[in-house]
């Protein structure tokens, strides 16, 4: 792990006594251009003190209502993309051993992989709850089967077919959205059909991916592939309501990159969005088996 | 008083003549971090000439429909901060003598303290309606009682209880949330229940105190504490327009930091807000006293 | 015309075989501050690479559902306004001898004129759709007839009475809000009644007009004149799909200065506006003419 | 002429009184990138209100010992090439006739060729003093005879041989410095052999063109070309004191692009470099005509 | 006191073991205008951890060859501007009475004056040593006594004629450049005559003031008043050597605004000038009374 | 090898043809902060195009006087270190086989170890000039023995002492320049010292390697550690003048971050520096085993 100077605002519990650990992936070694996602987990942690802990949203109190540990970032420069992704996923097994929830801020998307492998491996009934501005479900992106553009393709490899639920999506190829209609549950341009995830999925095991770009630039331009078109903050704060009472059994968000949007609002979103899925996840565990 | 290049747009009435009497405060001394607000005057002065006088949400004109002086800003620096309180009262004690309505632009929100006061000690049954993404009721911040973040705590100390109606509200301690509960009236998130102002005061003297970051950041982003999940401009607007009728005494708008967006956005929305306020606020006093 | 590097993606037919011809109008002059319309249209072109051919929200692909060729860009500079305005003009009516639509990306708003001058010489029952933040209605800019700010009067002198129909307008002089309401079909504010443009206009033919400034300058900031309380780039795509099955004969979008958002936001809503466009404009055209 | 605010500092003599006249060409038509130096004139009457009148390099003020009007800006927007530089050279030759002399400031070097048309033909035997990163020696530049890039040439053409003294030089092509060293005089990479100009050219007639990129980019990158290795400020004022009792009869600075660079040091340099070249001038004229 | 995260570098020995005292004064209340100056303080400690606490100019090591603490900042926000000075000079009273060296970071260089009036009185034969771009030497500015741009006539009015060694100064008005001949010591343009002040000054006690902005602005943009034709880093540093072995009994740097220079490079030279001053000024202590 | 859409400019010779390869090495995985010297390869070839291809400085032209291909860039991101510095090592090694000089551009300097590696190899008598701010002879940086900050260390442990004539540095500890100066040959704060390096190692083989950032961050603020008191341009010009005839048989330049200097000025120094180098090395080339 490198060393961090502070913890995300209130995540500051021992390793005993939490039943969710954060952690950070800073790694965009597969996007393209306009790189940077490897910057949010520090900006995130920094920012977070300008964070109220208390949500109006949900009315809960991060100090009050949570048990979170952040236990800082993985180091993973100059390394091999295999290396890279064995890492996080070993990192992810370990948390899981001790029955906590991996709680991940990333960097780039791929980033997302090697978690969800891990926690399919725990759970092999799980589901998947993607939000997004892309399909990310080309089977290969220039050549190269493990990048941004590929993940939850490589992700449907794993888990199966109508196993990966899609919201938000407003671009990709003609090619992915005929494989989502096939393959997946698409929900596209919006969150609403949000409201009946729980009737679909009951009590199944879940994996939630948020892909901060499927906000709309006009709110959050800090990402690399910016497309006009997205979901208002306020929609974001509905959908993960939305989430009230899943069996969440691990989470991320990924695709900050403080450096293209210097007002810092990109970074104030991420923090928001980690501190409502953090007291939602927290919420839902009391129902389930780490309560 | 500093001198002014320009005023206002079309604020240009003689003392004698006008109605209401348009001031800056540029103060930004117990901001924490992000300052530039006491910048705000005098760069909406600048961009208003970018406006039309007409607004086609109000259908009236400025030039037409408005009487009002600008008379410039007060000169608040290197002084302390009671001198600086003082100051701005006594000033504002000067206007409602001469029976003329205080528009006060700032400037961070605590500016607002001091004018609240001069206009409550002329009206001491005013209601206070307040904009804003920030309870400000912390009943003291880092030790001071005196701050942006205590400002509305202080209102409250001199109007006593359910005076301050709050909206768009979306941030805060819980103890905050919780006094504003028992003794204000919120509105969280939105401006739709100022449809209810009307029926709820009646002829009763207003005071409309805007903190513009009550406005989303996607469009507001030059204030120092930027909140995703505000209003939009036209619900702002809407908001403004459901002011109409009302016996407003007093009124500002606070917290634009032009140096924090660059675009110019956010200082173009200040502009216009000001212009609404004007039309609104001169369209009611026909109604009362000064018409 | 000016040697370009890239044609916009996938606009790459032949001219024999395009039925829509692309061409840009690198042109700025009369634009009074905050230039760089100029540079339009080489920044919408390399931007549009970062975009895919296939549109969720039509569901149609520029690869196979458009024939369109982008011959580049008119070289403008170091001109009289009178040979600027006449190269348009003659430009296009050799695109409308060929019996080809033609669609041009501007530069300041002006440029619509002679494009528009050309199109209604062959079609003089031409209406026109018109979505820009502002009237542009003045009879004349600072003593001149010729400007950004009397263009759609120029077109109104062409056209008469009842032809232009106007969309998302929110600023103007009192004046042209009542030179519209008796010469013109305002729509203020939003593109809602743009549903109701089938019945009004049947199977006339159409010249579209949009002033990208129509969007709301959280989502396109990139412009010389910012209006807050625009629409939302969501708002935009269902006003153009509500263009579907209109016989348009001719089309443009103008006034984005990609130097003024460097976020690139706002050329991302450019080229997606160019590319909902080109396809309904496209799909409208097998039931009409060139179809 | 454009209205201008405001004159620069202390240049606001009458037209009858003045001796010298400094007038505007906002002007960049020629420029193939990074544009802006038509904000040079505008940019420099502003910033000169930061700079003392007084010159500690030669013990003179711009208040006493200076007759200078500052005329404003001539309007150089949407016209033809050749009406541009029509324009220019007939502004020049009232200022001549009237026996005063013409002090330009631009806009891209181009615009020097209609000044130094019209002092030509008052003084044929008319000498040039050339400061300048780059030759401009090419007979044309992509086709076009009339280029910034072309400009001594073009004076080349109306001087002839041996005329040209340039100064400060570090770019160009192969062809360019042969032609420099068979034609003109050149003095490459600093100002040194300026201390030689009395001797050199007596008490001849001489035009002195600056063009700013002269001046190192470290302390001038506003400016379109930037070429490392030029000359310090100080060497710059060397310089401008080795006019000293020249009889100068014509002089310009062009090549400013306040956009480039937003520290405002480039415009700080160039306002003293106008202040020196100024009070230069005015004491070389007692020995003159003029004086 | 202001809480401060870090000291500068090095600068962490005990009150008691510190032979000097370094402190901030965080003021920019005088700045006309491009203010930031306050900000100045915390910026230079953050820097200086980038810096080696090596010099290989003098061959010292600031771990080694130094006592100094690092006290953190006076608060002097929100204070009447005699209350600024009054808490400035009673706390450097208290560091001169417990026989330790006074060395001060600005801040607006009017916060030198009650650091000098402090030193005055305790060392009567008081010479002052002045690097600066600006004379400084105004009676008043707009009607002010106290003002950054009077500060040194004020220092002359407390230590009488031909005290103050200028350096460096190149911008004045004619009645400060003959004030400076007449009752000062000025050197102009640069620090050559730095080398004299050995044999000019012998053992007499120094205080020496550094505005930063005596730099060129192409190593230092980061100030209020950027002046072209400064020195360059390597003469400031030649500059501090020729201060050894004299006897400065209290100093100070000024005038940095970090703000006014995002790549940082001149908050760089600002750690570098402290480090080089803290070695000398330890240097010489081993032969005075502090030693 | 990565595509790449250009050469740098006139590096167009074929493999056969060419006696220099050009190759980027864009790597910057040990750079603890300010990263972006993985960019410079790209944007020096870019900005090379504004480039003159003739140098007055030397009286070539590299379109005449040389025979270099541009080979693009090795591809290594998401590699581990040894792989990274492998593969730097083997392409070297193959360029070496076909009796060619390799020149590469980084790059973060620590890609300079395996070039020298691989042409220490194949000359065991290799001398090394070494240009650059810091002395870079750690053992190990925060417990790594491979970074940016300890490459010299390594070349010594290679070629072992007296090999490395440093020049221009001015950061270090206190060990490293004792380390220097004992087993180095070092040359402090300029480049003067360059003058005798004929005389002093005559025709042995030399590997240059120049640290950009041993220019002044004045004029090169582009780089990840910006250290003040650096040199001039032209004093790297003259440098490298001083290379003229030396057997110089492999060399690079490091450290260039464009992203941190958006002015372009940082790259377009390195670019003239590259042209300068190319053409020392060809001319010099003419006299040894490639000529």
């Amino acid at each position: 792990m490198k060393n961090i100077d502070n913890t995300f605002m209130s995540f500051d519990k021992s390793y005993h006594e939490a039943k969710i650990v954060y952690f950070g992936c800073p790694f965009d070694g597969t996007a393209s251009f306009k790189k940077g996602a490897l910057l949010g987990p520090e900006e995130i942690r920094t920012a977070s003190f300008g964070l109220e802990t208390y949500s109006p949203y949900l009315k809960m109190d991060l100090e009050d209502d949570t048990k979170i540990i952040d236990v800082g970032d993985l180091n993973l420069q100059v390394m091999s993309l295999d290396d890279v992704l064995n890492e996080i996923k070993s990192f992810t097994q370990n948390i899981l051993t001790d029955n906590k929830v991996p709680f991940m801020v990333g960097g780039e998307h791929l980033v997302t992989l090697p978690v969800a492998e891990a926690v399919f491996e725990k759970y092999p009934d799980l589901q998947v709850i993607h939000l997004d501005a892309h399909m990310d479900l080309r089977n290969d992106y220039e050549g190269d089967k493990l990048s941004h553009a590929t993940v939850m393709r490589r992700i449907y490899d794993l888990v199966g077919p109508k196993r990966i639920y899609q919201f938000g999506i407003r671009s990709g190829t003609k090619e992915e959205f005929n494989f989502s209609d096939k393959y997946c549950i698409p929900n596209l341009f919006n969150l609403e059909k949000m409201a009946d995830l729980t009737s679909q999925i009951g009590e199944k095991p879940i994996y939630v991916t948020i892909d901060l770009d499927v906000l709309d630039p006009s709110i959050f331009s800090g990402t690399g592939t910016q497309e006009p078109g997205g979901i208002t903050f306020n929609e974001m704060i509905e959908g993960i309501k939305n989430l009230k009472g899943l069996n969440i059994v691990g989470a991320d968000i990924v695709e900050l990159a403080p450096n293209l949007d210097l007002s810092g609002v990109s970074t104030a979103c991420a923090c928001k969005v980690v501190r409502e899925l953090a007291l939602i996840i927290s919420d839902n565990l009391r129902g389930y088996i780490n309560g």
